[in-house]
């Protein structure tokens, strides 16, 4: 082992390190009172995400109070459709509000042209994190994957049944194809530009990986991500890509073999005992407690994170949660996690 | 064979038919205009459910359009909290609200002790509606699974992160288990009591299934399933009981394995190849077409039924969506998939 590389990054290239390295999703956010105070500095969440002073800030609280051992960048994944040129807007309570692009006519008022140049502060934000964050601490940029992209695009909005964004892939699929093509292209650029400002690893979200059919499932989850892995590692070889395609299911070994991603994010119903036997085998795995756990604490909080924690001891593990923390989450029980994940030791 | 068993029957207790039987979840619904004319004869949605004149009616809508090869009781799983004396409302829009039952001094507000009486509307439907289906068409009932019925219990109505109700599962799990054991009580009279006026088959819905960590999938889904099933076939072994563990995942395996159904419900994200060696050689399978392909039907919609049909053609297979239909179905899609269900033929 490299006696310099921080641990993110040595779990990430797939070695057991001497205890797994940890850190949250949602790390930075609402369930922290400092967050809120920034917060409120900003008028629009998108304005939040774009403005590096507020955006740096709110990276570094959490590494302040719980010294995780990895940063990811604070921004949000629908930057990229507002970068498209997309109307996007953030309502308070009711979630992201997008001008719904649905068919190929809406798709001619998007521009894929200019997003280095829209998302300019999002590359500021992460060179001044890569200058500032602590020796140890890794950073991690991040995407959205143009499946779980492309709902927010189509429905306008969050969703239930996805019938609008599944409806135009089963009517039209190469008119779909075509925002997909744009998803990748412009998520390639803009992750390029991230590493190229000090990202150390990259995440890809595909949150809404779970609802498809498997066919549909490796159109528009497997070959766009196979596409973007491929151009980041064609450019930077050594920058570890971590997917995460929530709720797969069965599919998830189809993902992790078929993607080329380095590392794979487990989602909260991933049995630990089953990814150790069918994915730690091939890539590296983070996850997965409960973040609810982490809201009731106690004695339950520290038995679910130690029994993850052993049923992945075989193998390269990054802890995290199966999903965001949630903002009703006290910050003290996010305290203790941390000193308890900071307390392992197994042989190495 | 017995020549005189309804097909949908035969499949169930694991025969291979000349063709899948076929019905569809929510086959019944907004998406018929025969439904929402009816549907406007009754203020409330519970009152709608509770009045067997427009219950056997909405039940008998879609047999009389598609002929499908069962016809499933319209009713809500949230009668049953009703039943219990919780207050339950259905708005226009927003889904159900109740008044949350978040701790052991809310349980302490519920009844269990004449589920049958308030119910007993429901048993109406039930025989009413045993006398006047066609001779072939199987009558099949069915509760929510006492998880899934918890979660709106403790919720208050649907959620995203399942906070307060997995909050309640984990900070006391004593306290929730007794809002399971009761809801299994109750579940157990309610399913016997449509098994008494004529159900020929029952079909458990547990829709939330997949927010759970293993330990606790085992614990809330599979326990009460499995008391479930165990007490319903004691009384009445020959009358099936299909398990929908919308979501389970890897976890699919476990629970056909450990719960005792006789059938399992696939949702879409399930590969149906995957369903035929995993799932097939232990109890028949049910579903899975994305219901979105009936939304958008065409050629689409027939490739990937047959694809479904074709994969589970090896075992005792029911067709059915991986979810229920979506209120913006065309119609004569249905009819279309319908011709197409009933046109297939196999080697017996």
């Amino acid at each position: 082992m490299n006696r310099n590389e921080k641990i993110l990054l040595s779990a990430l290239r797939g070695r057991r390190t001497m205890r797994p390295p940890f850190w949250y999703m949602r790390q930075a956010g609402r369930y922290l009172p400092e967050y809120r105070e920034l917060r409120a500095r900003a008028d629009g969440f998108l304005d939040f995400c774009l403005t590096p002073d507020l955006a740096v800030e709110a990276t570094l609280q959490p590494i302040r109070r719980f010294a995780p051992d990895a940063a990811i960048l604070f921004s949000d994944i629908l930057v990229l459709p507002w970068a498209l040129g997309q109307e996007v807007r953030f309502e308070e309570g009711t979630g992201p509000l997008l001008e719904a692009v649905t068919d190929t006519a809406g798709l001619a008022g998007l521009d894929g042209s200019d997003v280095e140049g829209r998302l300019a502060p999002v590359a500021e934000t992460v060179s001044r994190l890569a200058a500032e964050l602590p020796e140890a601490v890794a950073l991690i940029g991040f995407a959205g994957a143009p499946w779980t992209v492309a709902t927010y695009m189509v429905e306008g909005g969050g969703s239930r049944d996805f019938a609008a964004v599944k409806g135009w892939a089963y009517r039209d699929p190469d008119g779909f194809q075509a925002l997909i093509d744009l998803l990748v292209q412009a998520t390639v650029i803009y992750l390029r530009m991230q590493v190229a400002a000090g990202a150390e690893a990259i995440q890809i979200f595909d949150t809404w990986a779970g609802v498809l059919p498997e066919a549909d499932f490796r159109r528009w989850v497997v070959a766009p991500t196979a596409a973007i892995v491929a151009a980041l590692k064609a450019e930077s070889p050594r920058v570890p890509v971590i997917g995460f395609p929530r709720g797969a299911g069965m599919l998830y070994e189809a993902y992790v073999r078929e993607t080329g991603i380095d590392a794979v994010g487990l989602d909260t119903a991933v049995p630990p005992s089953w990814a150790a036997a069918a994915l730690q085998p091939l890539v590296p795995v983070q996850g997965n407690l409960d973040p609810v756990r982490v809201v009731t604490g106690s004695d339950g909080m520290f038995a679910a994170a130690g029994r993850i924690v052993d049923a992945l001891a075989g193998g390269a593990h990054v802890f995290n949660l199966g999903h965001g923390l949630i903002p009703t989450t006290p910050p003290e029980n996010v305290t203790a996690l941390s000193g308890f994940l900071r307390g392992l030791k197994k042989s190495p």
